[in-house]
């Protein structure tokens, strides 16, 4: 069987698109075989994400997302600035979009979105000890709060109404490792 | 609190890239607030992914990853090719990637990857009765098939070794809601 990491040897790289977020690349490479193949690539500045804890309450986010033309409910996130810690980031994304400052931030894990074609990386933190303060969303946000107990979002897991794969693996995560602490 | 389906009205469209896989355009959008708002999106196909189920064993695939510049283990997924539907995508996916063919494909759900910026959809499947075939990967693909038992996958997870959104999700999923059955 031919090995998994095939050391691919870089032949160029051409920038597409430089935009606000993401910036596409094409990267030309040389595969062990010597075939030459083009590898389209979005370039991510990373990202967190939060499953804020109060109570047995978790505090989701609800938002019409353009790129899926549908309304989405998640746990709360956010893209990493530039030289931003993920930790430092994390706790001041969950007050900006909900309001709620995190009085402890555990880290649970980190994943890949879509390693197919895109750089992102996703850092997930467990959110508790939360005090209320205020929620100031950026003017091209509009963001609804809604808390829902674990149970609940459980269920609506199981039927699909939480249709976000970080926040399908934040919550199974939080309920598979850490329920019970 | 504004609501969070702005019906936001679009102004224009502009196409940047269209690639293999991946198109990105600009979209140019009225806010509710009158506030003008250009956002990257990147348009894609959509996906299927599986947990290929063999006795107690999960059927991984170990890959390169370019975009993120790592060996990722991830569960078998593809993209769909033009008017595919998902089910006929996994199925000739899980045979192309791990010479595997489904008896039996269960669909367990659906999720958005990375709703901030792509439209891609990912269907994720149950696929059990399984039969060995031969697997037959595209020539710029190097995958290595492992089989992982569910106890060891549920232990990867936890210790972040398995670092896919989507494999993290599906095998949670089957965990929360199926295993048992």
């Amino acid at each position: 069987m031919e090995k998994a990491n095939p050391s691919e040897e870089p032949v160029e790289t051409e920038t597409i698109y430089s935009g606000k977020v993401i910036e596409v690349v094409k990267d030309v490479e040389k595969l062990p075989n010597g075939k030459i193949v083009v590898r389209e690539i979005v370039r991510h500045p990373g990202a967190v994400a939060m499953v804020p804890l109060l109570g047995d309450y978790i505090i989701m986010v609800r938002q019409f997302r353009k790129a899926c033309d549908r309304v989405l409910l998640e746990i709360p996130a956010g893209t990493l600035r530039g030289g931003e810690e993920p930790e430092e980031c994390a706790r001041r994304e969950l007050i900006e979009e909900t309001g709620y400052a995190a009085g402890r931030l555990e880290r649970m894990f980190h994943c890949f979105l879509a390693p197919g074609y895109s750089s992102e990386i996703v850092h997930v933190y467990l959110a508790t000890d939360l005090s209320q303060t205020e929620q100031h969303v950026e003017e091209d946000e509009f963001i609804d709060v809604v808390k829902i107990d674990l149970a609940t979002a459980l269920q609506m897991i199981g039927r699909n109404e939480i249709e976000d794969a970080k926040s399908i693996s934040g919550i199974l995560y939080l309920k598979q490792y850490l329920n019970g602490k």
